[in-house]
């Protein structure tokens, strides 16, 4: 777990994959979306529309975390934990055409006048390799030599 | 939102695909991670070992969300919202290696000692086709009609 950004699983973050977003609803349990998303190195940005779910979860808690994972090998992974640090419209919706843009799905937009842009700031990241962590690697390696101590 | 599997989307519940598990941390915070599962059609099982952070989580609060995203279609997800209701070993690692075979990655299990068996609960399911639920669709449906009146 560290506060930078993996340089290893930069790419993940860069890429127009797919977020897979847990926000907490009223009752304090986990909710799961998948999410286009958008970074610049700095702050992550998801999109959502007023009336739904999500964006009343995040009016009410604004802890957020999300995975990404990497669709040419599906073990390595990254884990992000942050806060959303601003719900905005989203005039014209001009970040969501954006979006569309980046993920190469253009369809007409209906509901400019409900869409707001999700600001996450980023405070942990959890960097997986074949599907460990690396704190779980360092474990998994110390037990590997106590039972092959010759090696 | 449903209390039954959505036919439509049995499918990703019952090929080896990944669901993305959302669990809550000491603080309440949500929690992501990638996971393989199977699925008997009543009850989800996932793997884990008693050292790793979401069994810890789970041993304090049991409810969970996951998603699974269709991977030819990445517009089509479904949520499952549960509570986990038993965190048993897995002896000899049976299960562990019954999922190892599922997803076609055999490697040695160093760890049968540590690992748990959770059976998870669902309670309801969120299907997702085109990026929007079913409400959202009959939402937009509405807004098309009133857009084109004469259609």
């Amino acid at each position: 777990m560290t506060t930078e950004l993996p340089e290893s699983h930069r790419d993940l973050l860069e890429s127009p994959l797919f977020a897979h977003l847990a926000t907490l609803r009223s009752d304090g349990s986990p909710q799961s979306s998948v999410m286009w998303f958008a970074s610049d190195g700095k702050r992550v940005r998801f999109f959502d529309t007023r009336p739904r779910g999500k964006y009343r979860n995040l009016l009410r808690d604004s802890r957020v975390s999300f995975d990404i994972q990497d669709p040419d090998n599906a073990c390595r992974t990254l884990e992000v934990r942050g806060q959303v640090e601003s719900m905005d419209p989203d005039p014209g919706a001009e970040f969501y055409r954006s979006l569309q843009e980046r993920y190469g799905l253009a369809v007409p937009v209906f509901d400019a006048d409900v869409r707001v842009v999700i600001v996450v700031q980023p405070k942990q990241f959890i960097a997986v390799d074949g599907g460990l962590t690396a704190s779980e690697t360092v474990a998994l390696t110390e037990l590997l030599n106590k039972l092959n101590p010759d090696e």
